[in-house]
């Protein structure tokens, strides 16, 4: 049996990783940590683990972590994972880090779009773990950066495209809607259930979002090319779920039939990509609490754009369940162990 | 493994069926049925089970369902399920039966409430199946009549309590919570995303919801003798969870440390009832998706009256889930294979 | 034109007050304060208010407020409120003051709850502003206790009854529901879109929620006698609205009309409070944004017990729409103007 | 006092009418209409209005409603509305139709999008009602054609930009987001709150709603030229909101400041629309029941695209109030007569 701990187990990607283990037939979660937390037991904090999870959270001290763990899950805010991922790598653990801190392969980047790097030579190895493109590197990795969740959704939603050098690049949009649980679980007045529920807003308008170097970093290895896309994020009133809308001009006329074809046979076999049949389009509520993505296509005859709607659990293939997923493969796992559970509807 | 059959398959009731089935090693879903619609793909009305489940709909001919299933599953509206379930145990099928067409014992008492019994010999023959409080019966039983929602939450709350005889039985009022999903899947204006959405209301005021036979059956047979409730049942704007207050008078002093203890112990060993330490009361978030019943106590020390406040997600302990524990307990699977999830929060 | 100045503005009662106003043809607000965002525009606070309140926030000093307006709402927490309360009165002000620091007439009773009274002799001169009950009072008071939300709902929903001497007053129970707006808005964690949305709990079990006194205190003084309650709160996911069931064991036997038509007498002439039809209910939905108290009735047939239903908007009715109301019957205008906006359905 | 008729006061645009109308000082409503409920009670179906709209509701016969009113507000699906149309302007009644029967100028888009036009040359004398854009033509009007949701917040949105040929017309993408009352209130699973809670979809992708030619009409008539735009809309789980996210290419480089003063010196003066201060984007909780349209600016500098975020209240500035609005303007009132509501929030 695998031992993993969850350091940062009291924030929402800390329990949903919790909620998925508790399925794996091959792990068992040995440590958990909480800063605000520790010494309290993590199903006073979270009820729904009364009885499955009663262990105490301790604090975050890294080579006790590492003791008692072989592999480490870091659910933590960034900056905080780069503080505490080296000594782990150092102790000979694995790790998949669920924070932004590692996704970027340029220091620069990450300065520019956060704060220096205080452990750049990490980024040449870690490998950034979205497992449908980049199985055979992840399997072999001691560091996963575990996608974000817009990322997810818009790099799953337009790789065949991209990889078959179909779109014009300087003519992507991502319009991508996200629920309330991708903003965390701390007190601030923006995130109260009355400033958010029954309304709709964008936010980081114009280019500003964290994500965007992430996705194009992805997109241009895709593309072959370095490329620039137009991002805006929004929240929706509702606890789980992205769905991206994208929009590009083919470069080549394109019908739909033969876009269904080419992202079907590019999914084929993956076990957690649903390309939607011709007219159909995805809705989070059919995703919500799985590992699924679901793509569905279209050509708009009008102004011959093409349009892809990709939705996930932000939580789920957005964060944790991708998390296990990359564990899986990097232990030679069946992929979708633990992580088959179907969406709960309603 | 176990053949069997989900009769209703469209209705909410028979989606949870299938989710939690799919988790369940030992079981095969080989025949899903729907009326409405006969002929699609289950997948193509529930997006959620595209890739898992894709099998075509079959209309319902008892017949041909009974050829095909051990154990069959009726989610379909009262009545409908009298129509067929005669049938299938005459094949010398099992059935664990989701409608209220078998759960009061006495004809009368249906005719009352509901209209004439079209198969009043098999009342005596149904076990009500709480297997928490009948396990045996169940274990034997040829069918089993699926306890409603609302009265699992209050009999489960109150079992404790009667069982020892410590309420004044005309005391009690059960003041309730459901979410929407316990109102079905058929299109009605009063259901509607914006009649329902960012409200709340009581209904079925006075003593008239069709549950009251039912909760008043199986409590006057924990307290050893005819008892009669006030219950109210409310609609709150979420998807999923059955929350009771119930207050009642003791009989004796009694204390929180006494109820507390009372009830850990009359539930120890039980998988999926969680009593919680004192001064916690539960939540329908901390239940959503999961097979539990937690259930918070305390005395209003003011007025003497002791308060129970009981959670279950409507749609796994309050039907689906249940009804796989109910399947578990009759075929010797352990009580909670297949119903290990854990709550989707948030 | 009255001048009148809101002190507290940045909460969800502060916010209301202006919306409410801004309707009513013979009020000027003439300052708004806020110890949080002093010097910010109330309108980058509050966006709804753009264009139509732009002033500046200012600091709460109380001597500066008493200058510029005539009356004075402080929708302040407890405590904050007797800091600054006694000013406005020696000041000649006065004062709609919608915390709980006047609602009680005996300081010891405050004390219990609550905390040491600063000014216990200011209690005897306070009118508790329910003006259904109290409009000659009301009328010439300086100071207004502005009623609590549960206490609204609850007192209007028995006093019929209570001053009919109808009801048996050991029996009463009040089980309310209330959206999370009655939280206010500081940042807390559980009152986190992600940790309220589509879930169901409650909350101060067991007798021990600050608003009991209160509704005591009045309902005693309906019955004129000393009672007792159980009082449970609850939390729904919405933002606004409290919904009691309340249920009491009548001294004789009553039917279902005579309740009504008691009521209908009762509150005849009434503005706002609306005495549904016999087997009708009220919903949070219909009074949504506006001033009504809608109260529906019956009889539980087989226990004898009465059910009262009544249905507020805890920010209007409950809060600053009554405080416009005590303004109105304080001023001698038209009791209903700028309080006719229906409710906002869907 | 204008007498006017609510054809249609069973749906939510219609309740929405009578809820505004209330608060209007120079309207009664003598006639509302519902083929679905005639002789109910208008306040037993929206008990909202209880106390002070209980008529009755009558069947459509247009000559006894234009005996009985002189504007008429047909609040009908379309077809149903140039049923009925055709007769109010025989009998010299000014109509405002909420329908999408008279808004394309050209009866074979009509054709196309919808079924043949019963009344082609009604087209021409019908002005599409955006009072900021064609406030003359209004006031002269027999039947004002009441724009659509989507249409207003888009086509306010861009108009600026338009007018003044900033923006490369072929580059147009409108990402829109509405909330659930915008589907109607008829009896849909598809709108069922179970369906719709917790989940975000987009429908009509790729080019295929019906507010397309709607939108593009308005929008050619500002550019001076034939364009064609993508869009695309979406659910949210709320009841009420449009939020448009419009992206465009400029053909010369522009600043977020002139965006901003551009669009402040269009709408100077005008009542409803509030462009917000550069760095701030809207949310349709700062609109929620209110008539305006608020609008954020941003160029995203690392694609040049400018993009336009703009939210409405779908049932006030997106139907009902817009309707009044035109109201006002066609019987020379002041035009946010009425409609001085702010937002309910939260």
């Amino acid at each position: 049996m695998l031992k993993v701990a969850v350091v940062g187990a009291s924030g929402y990607t800390g329990v949903e990783l919790l909620r998925i283990l508790h399925g794996h037939p091959e792990v068992g979660v040995t440590c958990v940590t909480s800063e605000q937390s520790a010494g309290k037991r993590i199903s006073d904090i979270f009820p729904s683990l009364r009885g499955r999870y009663d262990q105490a959270l301790e604090n975050l001290e890294p080579v006790r972590v590492a003791e008692k763990a072989d592999l480490i899950f870091t659910a933590l805010p960034h900056k905080a994972a780069m503080e505490v991922v080296p000594t782990f790598l150092k102790l000979k653990k694995r790790v998949v880090d669920l924070s932004a801190d590692y996704r970027l392969q340029d220091a620069g980047e990450y300065e520019k779009w956060y704060e220096p790097h205080m452990s750049p030579a990490l980024l040449k190895k870690a490998v950034y773990g979205i497992p449908e493109l980049r199985r055979e590197k992840v399997a072999g990795a001691a560091l996963v950066a575990n996608p974000g969740c817009y990322p997810t959704s818009i790099v799953l939603g337009l790789a065949p495209l991209l990889r078959k050098k179909l779109l014009d690049p300087a003519t992507i949009i991502a319009d991508s809607k996200s629920g309330v649980s991708g903003a965390g679980r701390s007190a601030k007045v923006d995130n109260l259930y009355c400033e958010v529920n029954d309304g709709f807003k964008a936010y980081g308008v114009g280019g500003v979002h964290r994500h965007i170097p992430e996705i194009e970093q992805e997109l241009s290895l895709l593309a072959g090319e370095k490329l620039t896309i137009s991002f805006t994020p929004h929240l929706v009133p509702m606890d789980r779920g992205i769905l991206s809308t994208i929009y590009a001009r083919p470069v080549k006329k394109v019908t739909v039939e033969q876009l269904v074809s080419l992202y079907s046979e590019f999914y084929h076999g993956e076990a957690f990509v649903r390309v939607l049949p011709l007219g159909q389009f995805p809705s989070t509520s059919f995703v919500r609490g799985s590992n699924f993505c679901d793509i569905g296509l279209t050509v708009d005859q009008r102004t011959g754009r093409v349009i892809v709607v990709s939705a996930i659990d932000n939580l789920v293939k957005g964060a944790s369940g991708q998390a296990v997923q990359n564990m899986n493969v990097m232990y030679g796992f069946p992929e979708n162990l633990g992580l088959e559970g179907l969406a709960l509807f309603p």
